[in-house]
């Protein structure tokens, strides 16, 4: 586990929560309904804002009708790019001095004189994915800046939807939705409360589920792999958890020709879906 | 430029530098001597100690016989597991408290009980890199998380060595050795005061050097490659600087099918690095 997937700052779903959206999840065919991994179209982090940061992130975010933004920071620099660029701000922004947003994000935080406050995407059913192409699974990991890699990383290679259970808080997002660079509103999070069950759901959609484990019998290069394909990885250090393990259809590792097996997790993962997209034909 | 690839923990070499071991400098073969991007095995950072921490980081660096270890703080716990697992701590060890590995490191820093004081790596010469496989260079690439990412997964490919003009402060070292995984003992760091020479001379040894970029004539895996092969890679956001670009042999593109076109650029090294060392044959 790296250092940074640790902390604070995230929370996982750890029981069903009592709110209205819950309680919306009418059409359930499956006997594994009661604590299914289906949330019924709950939102995705839905009591919370997503806090979003940076040029790239808020024009994208300005820019996706499916987001609703409820409040949008700028600096009058900001402001004026925005005008220049023709972008819609859609809500009427508060002007506001840069530290005023450094104060609220961190001495850290690059967010380019914006910051908006939106509602979080809807996180859509694993009953609604389309069978076709790779979706990935995310087991446990947590740290923003390798979630947003991913995502980022997802999107460059058109994957379908992310399945995890880990929810971020509204500061984590913030630096998750930077690191996607964008891809927060162009690849569908799926929140799961299990993701065993979330698996075995894959599974009886027809998808081939693939997890990504150095004590992996083969080489995920070397393995006939067909589509849908759902790529599963696990934090780094820890790996996949055993009955993630059990519950893939197969469990593969990523042959490497150097003294270090294991790589990063948002790299392993690009290479998972580079190799993945290559065999199954998708690059173009 | 991803958030992460700012701010103050680091420093480029920006002049020659008037250490003594500068002065041993003594066979210069070209006549690009005069401040060449060799250093004549200068070490890096010779000035200040390497910061290392983590029970990975700190016990692949007591196991590697090349490195000086002036100063180590270790828990009772970390002291005793050390023990028990036979691990020679080579000088002997301060035992601290937790808390005093904490406050020198920050809250955020998982270090297990483990900080080690070290010397800096050799940094060795261009012309003593062997004239076969594969070089990483980097240009301005400077985040320590991105740069320990990179670095172990060049230890995960065999690569040869890494070329870079950052120099890291020991905070930034730490962070960086910690996200390397082991792997700043097994990568030679090459750190040259001047890339675009530093690439000449890389030319001029028979590399082939392809700088990434995504506005790249073709694609890595599309183009003949040859070993010894140089990849070069620049920062997200601002990419290759144009002496960069224009002193590389090719300039390749990451092609990829979704809508997002750019890679966080430790991603784009790995993949980079799958591609290069699967069509050179280097993978077994």
């Amino acid at each position: 586990m790296s250092d940074r997937d640790r902390g604070p700052r995230f929370r996982r779903v750890s029981q069903p929560r009592g709110d209205g959206r819950a309680g919306k999840a009418g059409n359930r065919k499956s006997p594994r309904g009661r604590g299914s991994a289906r949330n019924g179209r709950r939102e995705a982090g839905a009591d919370e804002p997503a806090i979003l940061y940076g040029w790239h992130t808020v024009t994208t975010a300005l820019a996706n009708p499916r987001r609703t933004i409820r409040r949008l920071l700028l600096t009058e620099n900001a402001a004026r790019r925005l005008a220049d660029e023709n972008i819609d701000t859609r809500i009427i922004p508060e002007i506001v001095r840069p530290a005023t947003i450094d104060q609220r994000l961190g001495p850290d935080a690059v967010h380019q004189g914006l910051l908006a406050e939106a509602d979080p995407l809807p996180s859509p059913d694993i009953d609604t994915l389309a069978q076709e192409g790779i979706v990935l699974v995310l087991d446990q990991i947590t740290d923003p800046h390798n979630v947003g890699a991913i995502m980022r990383s997802a999107a460059a290679f058109a994957v379908k939807a992310i399945v995890t259970t880990a929810r971020h808080s509204p500061e984590a997002t913030g630096v998750l939705a930077k690191s996607a660079s964008g891809a927060l509103e162009l690849v569908p999070l799926v929140l799961v409360q299990n993701l065993a069950r979330a698996l075995t759901e894959l599974n009886d959609r027809g998808f081939m589920t693939v997890g990504l484990d150095s004590a992996g019998g083969e080489d995920l290069a070397a393995i006939p792999l067909r589509q849908p394909l759902a790529l599963v990885l696990g934090a780094e250090g820890k790996g996949l958890r055993q009955l993630t393990r059990e519950t893939c259809s197969a469990v593969a590792r990523l042959d490497m020709p150097g003294d270090i097996k294991s790589l990063n997790v948002s790299n392993a993962a690009v290479l998972a879906l580079y190799i993945g997209a290559s065999r199954l034909g998708l690059m173009r």
